[in-house]
């Protein structure tokens, strides 16, 4: 048979109407003589009411009638008493009066309640992800995805992109994150690679005439255990030719407000603001700043540096900076919440946080000794203080300044609530470093990788100050997440080829890892950039989620295992055989 | 600077317009003190003239200018004179002044000309595979990709269909082809598989309660080498739950109307026949009939088997078919050609094909004699035969008739041209067998996966003749090839138990492979069932294309090779240390 409505579908214009609905049993209530069950799908929940006086047969066969049943009813809406009315629900109005029942399917009893706030530990819930999936929150969580994907495909579409799919099975290039293999049956000792990104790929499609190019895409890192990645995820990749920067911006400002419109209902106002990476690092403490809240951080290295403070002294004399937070109404915070915030900068790895409270007399704190009025003045001036506010200071290098107070203030916009619900801030960051120096492997690596440009006015000093070039790279942050990467891609061989050299990556093998590429930009490369979206972070965002797991269907745990189909697994002998693999002594 | 139009985008309206280009020289012609150059991108191409009276400098160096050179220009546009109209371009009726000229790019001279009808081997095309693309007749191939696609999802969406991403490393459950291995750097010595489809996790999302689900899906099967087949495929994968197969085959012709009419603005017939596996076979000798022609395979056993042609007599006997085909128009073959269909047979391993001429007289045939009046009279009627057609008449065993007469109907079909240009014949094939038995591992394996249910009145010979039941699966045929091809699943536990011990899988290895399945099963499961096409042949069909390679943006060669990146390839003995993993001497 086949149902006539959803579970969901069902108000007060249906009633009289007979009516077929299939679905979970999600309760049963046995009442007055009656047997009452809420019968659910994806779309909702209606009430079924068994009556022995409508059909004394099938409520007999109701009390067999267990949780998650699967079950068909037929029967008529009717409006429900006055008073019975549930207003939380669609089908809040109606319920359903039974008279014919079939059961679909039997259920064992569940190893956890199918509800939203789910007790279950999270393993459980990954385990029986089947059963997990079919929580109401987890379906909205994953219809919402649908929404995104679909949002993005139609607006990319009415904007000429084209969605081209790019090889799954391609050469290992590895630079940065290690590359899943994939081992040839055919070619006996040789592997493919799963892609990081479809970067070469995107490229190549510039290079071929595409000059807009998108593509919902699977990537694979195999990283070491963090708890907010996973070994495969979700790129909403985009590429154009013909393109500066503020015209991929442009586009993906216009993708944003598309989305936001049409999944929250909520205006964005475009255009976004835009910070230079140098910006963002000294207001922030980090590239991907919250700008949900303000409280930014202010260098004071000048007006303090020539107090009596040994400390000031000594970090501005070697070239280091005194940084400060000024924390409103947060002068009441006791001796233990601010050993607390010293305990914080000490376990990051610093040596501490100074602290002033701001009273009715100006400062309470044991730096004042060493403070003019009017340097305590100016220091008020700078940092906007009003009575009652707490400043928070620490003296050492710029970097670790930066790091410790963008910590220490994204800590406060949690414990003193500064974050608005429901409120989305977006940001670009610009004009990032082209190169940072790996200490470890005593070499430059690309800050976003090997192929993006860099600044026009920078490209001179590739050869004398390469620490110093700027890249044509931006990243659009959302609420402190990085949600998109991306830049204007080197569209000359000869760049490209000083670039790799740059980052010791020798000629034999620039040639043997990218020679196509090296090769395509000698025939007829047009100026070209892109950018990708992290998608599973960007869906946790509008979903409201604190967990990449909570928007993906089947995600892996943070050590990488599937814990419903418990993979990976052992393969049998003759697998390996066939690739002509052997595992090594894995104790060894 | 930012373009002002596409290559594609000028027409008479734009006259006296000034404009900016930018794209590819097609080519240079260097014509009374002129030079014209086509410039190109994937919108088209606009004819540009350099007049050395509007811009010396510009018109000097447009003489470096050679093909594949990546160029922006900035000129005026002018109608062309009358004679010059060409009416086969979209930009045919003007041509620009160039003012302006910058050569983005050079281009090194390409190893093949870009133009549809290009003389290099499939082999060059690969491995130069970005200048191959950037051919119009392939970026037209892309273009109608992506349309295709873009159809699928907006039709499917409307349809209330949700698109959820499965995992891409799953567990090996290796059941029929080979699955692709990854070996897990974290677990040394397990192993995720690349999915050869998402079908359980499909069928888990069904037991989820995601009633509609699609995704546009890699796959992976590691077969051996087949000229038509791709290492990694594209699949529209499609479940639904609480359905029958009439709803499933509904939705699936909506979205071939839909795809039809969109694509190529033609009205596709509805409801498309359907022909049971049987039938299929009996009239057309393959379960994926090209209907486009007729034809069909007669038998003739009845009327032939108490002639006094001995074979005819000895096949009848020993349980066999005669069977015969009647080519219309076809007596007039010669010897030579006749020789030539025999040998057709010959090759495929049969005893060779009877024939008979039909003239003004009748039959002209050595088994004219073995016939009389009425029988040739009878086989006349049941052929619909006339003058000048040409009879051909196999007897062997059923399996075999069906077979060969299938392929030369096939032959006749092309060289007798009896398909019609741009005709689009679907069928759908039902009530396949829903096992076969595999002489070599001496047991039965199922048709089409083993979560196929059974026809409900053949679930009793499950224990008694399972040779005999018939699935509830049903193919969707396109113009002769599977376009498509699904079933309805066994939703209850003991049934999948059932089968899998049918098909020898025992009850340690199906716990093994697919225990989590079976446990799903049991926490209610409702009834549910899908299809999935294979995408890459659909867009072939619909591009009008012979090779998956010509609709696929990177394919791998027969040999399972990417010739442009050359992988697979070989990896360093460190990401080899890494995995855990020693590659076997493979002379060995």
């Amino acid at each position: 048979m086949k149902r006539t409505h959803t579970c969901g579908g069902l108000n007060k214009a249906n009633s009289g109407q007979n009516v077929l609905l299939q679905g979970w049993v999600e309760n049963r209530r046995d009442h007055g003589g009656l047997i009452f069950i809420d019968i659910r799908d994806r779309y909702g929940k209606t009430q079924l009411v068994f009556d022995p006086t409508l059909n004394d047969e099938t409520f007999t066969k109701a009390k067999e009638l267990r949780p998650e049943y699967v079950i068909e009813i037929e029967g008529s809406v009717h409006e429900r008493p006055s008073g019975m009315v549930n207003p939380h629900l669609k089908t809040g109005e109606i319920e359903v009066s039974v008279n014919q029942l079939a059961i679909l399917n039997k259920a064992k009893t569940p190893p956890f309640l199918i509800v939203d706030d789910v007790d279950a530990t999270e393993e459980t819930r990954l385990r029986y992800r089947y059963l997990d999936l079919r929580r109401a929150v987890m379906q909205k969580n994953l219809i919402l995805r649908h929404r995104v994907a679909q949002t993005m495909r139609q607006f990319l579409d009415q904007e000429n992109f084209l969605e081209i799919e790019t090889p799954y099975l391609m050469k290992s290039t590895p630079e940065g994150a290690r590359d899943f293999l994939v081992p040839s049956r055919i070619h006996k000792g040789k592997f493919y690679a799963l892609p990081q990104s479809p970067q070469i790929y995107k490229q190549t499609l510039m290079i071929s005439g595409y000059d807009r190019y998108f593509q919902i895409v699977r990537c694979f890192r195999d990283e070491d255990l963090r708890a907010d990645r996973q070994p495969e995820f979700t790129q909403l990749d985009v590429e154009m030719a013909f393109v500066r920067e503020e015209d991929i911006r442009d586009v993906v400002e216009r993708l944003m407000v598309e989305i936001f419109a049409r999944i929250h209902n909520i205006k964005i106002e475009r255009p976004f603001p835009v910070m230079t990476y140098d910006e963002a690092m000294a207001k922030y403490g980090c590239d991907k700043p919250d700008l949900r809240f303000g409280m930014p951080i202010v260098d004071i290295t000048d007006i303090v540096k020539h107090t009596e403070f040994k400390i000031f002294q000594m970090t501005a004399e070697q070239g280091g900076m005194i940084g400060a937070l000024c924390v409103k109404g947060a002068a009441s915070y006791s001796r233990k919440q601010i050993d607390l915030l010293n305990q914080f900068v000490l376990d990051m790895g610093g040596k501490g946080v100074l602290n002033a409270k701001v009273g009715a007399d100006g400062w309470e704190s044991s730096l004042k000794k060493f403070l003019t009025p009017e340097q305590e003045q100016a220091l008020n001036e700078r940092l906007h203080v009003r009575e009652g506010d707490l400043i928070l200071i620490i003296a050492a290098s710029k970097a670790e300044v930066q790091r410790y107070l963008g910590e220490l203030r994204l800590k406060f916009g949690k414990q003193e609530n500064l974050i608005p619900e429901n409120s989305y801030q977006h940001v670009w960051i610009t004009e990032f470093p082209m190169f940072e120096y790996d200490d470890e492997a005593d070499r430059f690596v690309a800050m976003h990788h090997p192929f993006t440009s860099p600044v026009d006015s920078d490209v001179e000093m590739l050869d004398t100050n390469p620490e110093l070039v700027r890249a044509k790279a931006y990243d659009l942050v959302l609420n402190g997440h990085e949600v998109a990467g991306g830049s204007i891609r080197i569209h000359s061989s000869e760049i490209q080829s000083k670039v790799f050299s740059l980052l010791k990556i020798s000629k034999d093998e620039a040639q043997e890892k990218f020679g196509f590429l090296l090769e395509a930009l000698q025939h007829g490369a047009p100026p070209h950039g892109g950018i990708a979206f992290g998608l599973d972070r960007l869906i946790m965002i509008l979903a409201g989620r604190q967990s990449l797991r909570d928007v993906i269907a089947f995600p892996k745990t943070t050590a990488a295992l599937s814990l419903m189909d418990e993979s990976p697994s052992g393969v049998s002998p003759e697998q390996l055989k066939d690739l002509g693999l052997r595992i090594e002594n894995t104790k060894g």
